[in-house]
């Protein structure tokens, strides 16, 4: 082990990328080492896979895909002066590697490959990448840095475990960390511990922004060798975190415990130095850096629809959102999300009242687009159904009026929204929540019509307290009281209401909770002391509607199990519970 | 090695088993190992997971799902009397394993675990299963018989190699093979190598039937030591392939080249004999078994699609299905196939003229209906577009028709396909091809509403070649020559045709096979002679229309990359070529 080294200055780049667009990448990285540079930074960290974005999914099996990327990666490299930087990218070798580039002098000085490839929830990394050899080191000026990639940190142990034996004071982690409520906090809990276990100091980066389904809360850390966040940039926005560690101390803290010095805790006989840099010149100062404060529970999952939705928005190229407002709680929410997202400008509410809409409801609808400022349309949706009930006389003579007439009122619906959004550019934003979502109460090609689900991972019960916690931000509420206060109804048929259809919604979500996101039988929830005939009821409705899930936009995960890449699920499935 | 033994009397049981429907499928399992003990065999194999169909997806994540198949498992072991049968299915252990059982005298007597899992294409089996520890044999009397699952094989050397070299003179192979054109042949030619190469009997035994997107296409294979095919089932169809193998002649073949005997070639010291089975009474016979005759290119296509299309119906409970007929070369082939796969009685054809109906494509439509003799509405779309027209009247004040007003009929047909399976309880056929659904030359909501995208995956030139295939059959043709011939076209707008919007078919489908199946960038598709104007164009259109194909119905898999689970884009993507 060296003597105790200087402190450092970091910086860690927590960016708002887009998957493929390597040369926009490649500008905002290049930009943010200038930055780095100009605050006095010796090391600038990027997020995961930085050069191409995060999960660039099946371009990473197209060979001319994974040339650029690595094109990409050697021009970031001629722009690192005066700065060690470090950068994410696929490295196409005798396999392809997730590995994170150790860039300095113009020239790439170093690559680590990725130990452990998640492959669960979301996550499909062995379908693109080997696995790497284990764990590196790179050092700058005296001290030691070991190096991982995000899923290498949360297995204890190598890969980290063995740099710290081999006196790596300092554990950069890029990540590409996805967003579900509460993460962030289990997550800063786990890298504390890291950094206590291995008595070195944690940089964890992560990305932040939307990409389809998955928000990236960004939430990077400083944490220093005693498990202190000395430094946290804010969630959901890019921050250019600059921070002075003192690796030193590290070193010093080790001196008390011999069991920590590398030659007795050495689990591995080679853990290789792949490279040892001069340190920069880089600017003094007191150890730290700014900590922002975290956001409570639900102000986080509302952060977090508001960045997905602007996300998908830009990043897809549209200009303006359209959206149905029936006087309900969930389109209330998905339109004060699309408002704050976007601005009024950018969002136009449609009113399509049909004969069994109540007065009240649709007064409702206009005034909270009144309250919200953004444009209104209103139109009425009898002349089509009347027209669907002639050209269906026929086929339909000897039949009662069901739940086909209820579909065709939405399926208008549906139609009228994609056609403004054919007719003047508008991305269509569905308003159905993770309860519907959960056990079909929705019409495909109805009120599932349009490009962006935005709080199809949102029950029921949170839908409610997001719109509460909007309502109390400054400016007093938007959403009136009589749309928190009615009873949800689909508005389909006379007198109707979701509560002649389905539990309760506290039960309801109680047991989705339990059978969607725990995968609990019948069995577990009834001892539980869930009602056991709603349960059997609710876990047949979510296994048939897999079908309407298949074909659902896509929406932002917030939960520990979103539908979509997060439960693949057979459509055709005999298991029955 | 042994001195050779006698011959072996073997049942492959390629079975159409459901996802997750584990008492059918013990059922079934039990039903055939009663067959094949009466057919004098001494040992059934079972394709891969037998127990819970594959592939049981995201149940894998459950416990009780595997709990509840182990129970199963024990209950198809108790039926295990007189014969030895090989049964797949999820093992729970201190982690989980994809494992072939090994059952005689009642009991569970040995379990094998998947050495390689397949996590490419439409595998995903590193997100539930652990990796298995490398070869195992079971003797059944004096022959010791080496255990593989699917991908093992797939992989030249172990453990299919250190078996060999352990002394086994049968490899048996249970499978879940899903079927892409010409798949088959290239898979029996690799098997016979295998073969020769071990100089040992193998024996593939794949699924058979439809889940989901994708078809097996059965094929199990009786091979000899010498890489002939002596016993070969039919492709998709049931059967209980019972051969006779003679393995003592494996033995034999191995004395004559000393390079083969265990001793030399074991290349890893322990392959375990897990069970030492005393062999069953079995019937004498000669050697080989009845041997299927392949299927030509492109009826093999078609059998896979009536196969897909049926079982997707018979296993989601449809009772009838419903498609809309255009009068083009799609829809027809589409009722083709619905014909063949259902009968007549179960499938009706709805006829939806609009002023832009070509009176010749509406007359072709009807005779079709009337040549295949399938029930035939008719539904003209003209009051609905007028309601559309009269709703939208305001916001489109200012604007001219478009494609917004080509979109509201597709969906209006969509919509009135979808009330007849609401009020009927008919399942939608869509009649999209791949071609379309690459270029996004379709409308979401509109003709690519419904429940099952029959020929998705179909390229248009493939539409043709399948109905001709077809109308050569016995019977005479069954679509009319004008619909072969007639230039394609939408008809939503006057004298509209596809290759106003699109380069002409031979073409884009040479593009689309270079771009989407073997992932070749703009300049090898330009240097391999394709016009670079229609190479951007189709590029641009193909990655653009990723957010379509999201929510587009399943269909049945056929290329060897299907849109779906098979190519994992994403939506948000900023790359451009």
């Amino acid at each position: 082990m060296s003597p105790a080294p200087d402190t450092l200055r970091v910086a860690l780049a927590q960016l708002d990328l887009t998957v493929g667009d390597l040369d926009a990448n490649a500008a905002k990285i290049v930009a943010t080492i200038g930055e780095a540079r100009a605050a006095g930074a010796q090391l600038a960290l990027f997020g995961e896979l930085a050069v191409t974005g995060y999960p660039p999914e099946d371009l990473l099996l197209k060979e001319h895909f994974l040339r650029d990327a690595r094109a990409t990666l050697d021009e970031i490299a001629a722009a690192t002066r005066g700065i060690v930087a470090m950068v994410g990218f696929p490295e196409r070798a005798e396999d392809v590697y997730n590995a994170l580039a150790v860039l300095a002098d113009g020239e790439v000085r170093a690559i680590y490959r990725k130990t452990y490839l998640p492959n669960y929830g979301v996550f499909d990394e062995h379908r693109y990448f080997q696995t790497g050899e284990g764990g590196a080191l790179v050092t700058l000026g005296e001290v030691p840095v070991g190096l991982t990639i995000c899923e290498d940190m949360w297995e204890p142990g190598p890969p980290a475990a063995d740099e710290a034996a081999a006196g790596a004071l300092v554990i950069v982690n890029p990540s590409a960390s996805p967003y579900h409520a509460t993460k962030g906090a289990a997550r800063e809990r786990m890298f504390a511990q890291r950094a206590r276990d291995y008595v070195a100091v944690v940089l964890f980066c992560n990305h932040v922004g939307g990409q389809d389904e998955l928000v990236f809360d960004g939430h990077s850390l400083v944490i220093d060798h005693e498990g202190a966040v000395i430094a946290r940039a804010a969630q959901f926005e890019e921050e250019l975190l600059v921070a002075t560690i003192d690796p030193g101390a590290a070193a010093a803290a080790r001196l008390h415990d011999a069991g920590h010095r590398p030659g007795v805790r050495r689990t591995r006989p080679d853990v290789p130095t792949l490279a040892r840099l001069a340190a920069p010149p880089g600017a003094a100062g007191p150890v730290g850096g700014p900590v922002a404060e975290l956001l409570d529970p639900v102000a986080e999952v509302y952060a977090a629809l508001v960045c997905g939705l602007r996300d998908y928005v830009a990043k897809n190229g549209f200009g303006h959102v359209v959206l149905g407002l029936s006087g309900g709680i969930d389109s209330a929410l998905v339109a004060l999300i699309a408002l704050d997202a976007l601005g009024a400008e950018r969002v136009t509410a449609v009113v399509m009242p049909s004969p069994y809409s109540a007065g009240e409801t649709q007064a409702d609808a206009r005034a909270l687009a009144q309250g919200l400022g953004i444009a209104a349309l209103e139109l009425g949706i009898e002349p089509a159904m009347r027209a669907y009930d002639e050209v269906l006389a026929a086929p339909f003579a000897d039949t009662q009026p069901d739940i086909t007439e209820e579909n065709i009122q939405a399926r208008i619906r549906g139609n009228l929204l994609m056609a403004l959004s054919n007719k003047f550019g508008w991305l269509v934003l569905t308003t159905g929540n993770k309860s519907e979502m959960s056990v079909g109460y929705s019409t495909l090609y109805g009120d599932l019509a349009g490009g962006f689900a935005v709080i199809k991972d949102v029950p029921k019960m949170l839908v409610y307290a997001l719109v509460r916690h909007r309502n109390a931000a400054p400016g007093g509420p938007l959403v009136p009281a009589s749309i928190l206060e009615r009873a949800p109804s689909a508005e389909l048929r006379p007198d109707q209401r979701d509560e002649d259809s389905l539990p309760p919604y506290p039960v309801l979500d109680e047991i989705l909770e339990a059978y969607v996101e725990r995968d609990q039988d019948r069995d577990q929830m009834v001892r539980a002391g869930l009602p056991a005939d709603a349960v059997d009821r609710v876990i047949g409705l979510v296994d048939r509607a897999e079908y309407k899930r298949r074909q659902a936009p896509p929406g932002i995960k917030i939960s520990t199990r979103a539908f979509g890449r997060d439960r693949r699920m057979p459509i055709t499935n005999g298991y029955g519970a």
